[in-house]
């Protein structure tokens, strides 16, 4: 059985169809958002080790980024079925199939070679 | 000698180096924003035919939508140099050259065949 309390609970999120442009423009409108979404192209972390800045940001703070990713289908939250805490996924796939080319176009117009 | 009087000021505009990434993503998570950016996709239109959604939206609205638009560096919003009112156009060119592909994934995502 596993540990609820440990981990944390489940959190809704929106299936495929349920991603709404407008709330995946808006949580990306945010750099400190869009700088925790740019450490999940990679693959999932734990939350605990993505930070918008590395700073101390208060956890509060973090928490409600967390939820916008979240609620508008950016990132997966789940509890790490290994062990205490959480990971965080990126939903790539999702968001190519209900937005082609758009969460690329706006992580590469991010990166730090693009141009400006 | 310009009419100022009857086209309307000068209005700010962001110039190209100056669009911010942030400021367009927020500018395009608003529908009824995205629907009058969408309207100027095929050329540049009069103020007065670009509407959110065709129906009687306060004035006031209409003009802060545009002035977001506008400060994010989406559409040029300038004086009708033949007569009466403004024209908006949108700054597709410099919006590609800055994030190349996020504005036209913005606008397919959104199109009626899109899929969802």
């Amino acid at each position: 059985m596993r540990d609820h309390a440990a981990s944390g609970p489940e959190l809704p999120h929106p299936d495929r169809a349920g991603i709404d442009l407008s709330q995946v423009l808006f949580a990306l409108s945010d750099p400190g958002r869009r700088a925790m979404v740019r450490q999940l192209q990679d693959g999932p972390l734990e939350a605990a080790a993505c930070t918008p800045a590395g700073t101390d940001l208060p956890k509060a703070t973090k928490s409600h980024m967390l939820k916008v990713l979240r609620e508008a289908g950016v990132i997966r939250n789940l509890p790490n079925p290994q062990r205490r805490g959480r990971i965080l996924t990126l939903r790539r796939d999702d968001l190519e199939a209900r937005f082609p080319g758009l969460i690329d176009a706006v992580l590469s117009a991010d990166s730090p070679s693009a141009g400006g």
